[in-house]
């Protein structure tokens, strides 16, 4: 497994590969930086008169709630429709699921309309999307793992899709395998947007990996290692996210193998 | 005085005020990452379908017109009522007002429907709502800063609110109390939103502390005092705005108390 | 033309031009940051209510499709025409033209009511606009720069405006002089947004530079020296980026004498 991360990291250096991202307005900057930075070619674009023509130049559409309004919305579901004509793989980040109705519904239709081949969230709401009893803190989790757990199995057996729970350990699934990742550090929950940030990332994997199981697998633990470096010698959370993109750009097969802790079931 | 901002600095980490931000384009970002340095958990949200439930989430909301457009100014005004109608404590950032009519009378709507708890803005605009005959460059200040105190005193009279002016030397009041502080760094000019990250952090602190009056104070003097430890080996704008997010996480009580420069009257 | 381009940097750190920007919202904050480093002051506005009142404050005007919808067009085009109405410089990025059809007719659209002082974009882009065969991939180009000269030239005589063509090597052409410029660094292409930061710098150097000829040509070979400065020591694009911020404040006539590589012909 951590062979086919590093050889996903070397083929997206190689192909640079386009994510287009329908995404919220708080993050948008530090995720292009940070697909820039890993080696990836980001593009936001979401007009209804281009959403689909610009996923069609994609390697990887990647949806966020994280700001919504009507509009937004409706390009999404049409890039999304746009993207499985065209098999181009899809990453749904359900940003606040369960904070407010507006987001838990949005997301439920999102899933229901055109399931995505990686769902990535926090516990909560990945909780609220099965319909567990999360409680949703605004977009920040309070989420317990074990039930997160459960309720990522649920979502991934019931729309065909892998799920990503991302924590203080991370945890992915497609319904029977199940990994978890070690990586990471409390300084990237100091700086917002690195739960979009690893969606992103997540997008750029399935862009040069075929299997989302391994694209998520892949983009939780070079993310993690690329936060795990980046804390070694950070003074604070503004330091951290800088070092955060110097490491997404240093970050090589060596470090991957040295750092990653990753153990399937 | 002192003692309490320190207080209210120690209570942000302990509780994490959720801070509702109905923000600009141009500082969501930094808004968000300010807060999160600071302790506190922001949440953007905008969209009419939702304001109100997310408003019911937080510890305080703030709004910041920015980059306006009407669908905002009408999420403002409905998350505002639901904000009063919960006791929820308002900031009102309004910036460029006296630039342009819009912006001139959408505060001034605010501010009419629902008088914040806070209004926080420069000389220009402070003097631009009360009438006087600033002068606003873009959403830069122009105004000496003795007439837009008087403007500051009779605003909050006016609206029963706290009034706060940032400049060269900071100065509150609620139309009684009047402070000035004397704390910041001249970077905190060359670096763009600090102005709206001030007010963000003047909501983490009515979020905390009851008194509107003393939360503008102790967001003043800890995001000034911040902005002083920066400043200290910053070698140009772009470094600063980082080492002022490490500050943010930094700052505490011991600092505070050496550096605090107020005085009351 | 290095004293043209000194003495510009110095009034704008002396005059402070305003610039007004609708831009797309995945660079507002770091172009805002990229003017206020360089000495100039923005302000972005979009709303139709406004934006001919705040264009008619501005030194210049910088129209940037990155992120399109309908509503911000119409803004884009009201205030192109109320600048052209009071002679205010206006500088045009068309992002991503050549990727979409809704891309290419927009800035085909804003080009044709009214021709920009300086249409700044990257070899795909000017190429789309000439109707040569380019390809955008998303918003990077990938048109070699041969042709994207003789594109340039074409539309320089065509709409009587300045046409910059960025990459490793910058083109400046007003449809009879020209000029090549071979500053710039790598790392450059690896932070999302200098492209249209550098075309803000271009309003910015309008604002002060009555030929935008000239203006182009100094933002462009500012905007590279800052860029060489922040590359020498930076460990990767993170770094970089802020280091640019810094630079941009530093950059001074003798460094722009030592460091200037430009060739006219």
């Amino acid at each position: 497994m951590v062979e086919e991360i590093c050889s996903s990291v070397e083929q997206i250096r190689n192909i640079h590969p386009l994510v287009h991202n329908i995404t919220n307005y708080v993050v948008m900057n530090f995720t292009a930086n940070v697909l820039l930075a890993l080696g990836a070619s980001p593009v936001m674009a979401h007009a209804e008169e281009e959403v689909e023509e610009m996923v069609g130049l994609a390697n990887a559409l990647v949806l966020n709630i994280g700001t919504l309004s009507q509009p937004w919305i409706d390009s999404m579901a049409r890039a999304a429709r746009a993207a499985r004509n065209r098999s181009i793989p899809v990453v749904l980040d359900p940003v606040g699921a369960g904070a407010t109705r507006f987001r838990t519904e949005t997301a439920r239709r999102l899933l229901g309309e055109t399931p995505p081949a990686v769902l990535r969230g926090n516990g909560s709401e990945i909780m609220a999307l099965a319909g567990s009893k999360g409680t949703t803190k605004g977009v920040d989790s309070v989420a317990g793992s074990q039930d997160a757990r459960q309720a990522a199995m649920d979502l991934a057996k019931s729309y065909g899709m892998v799920v990503a729970v991302t924590g203080a350990e991370d945890f992915v699934t497609d319904g029977s395998r199940r990994a978890l990742i070690a990586n990471g550090h409390g300084l990237l929950s100091r700086v917002t947007g690195t739960g979009c940030a690893v969606s992103a990332v997540t997008g750029a994997f399935c862009g040069v990996q075929k299997d989302p199981f391994t694209a998520a697998l892949g983009a939780l633990v070079t993310f993690g290692i690329a936060g795990e470096i980046a804390a070694r010698e950070a003074p604070g959370p503004g330091s951290f996210q800088i070092r955060l993109l110097d490491a997404l750009d240093a970050v090589d097969s060596p470090a991957i193998r040295e750092l990653a802790r990753v153990s399937l079931s």
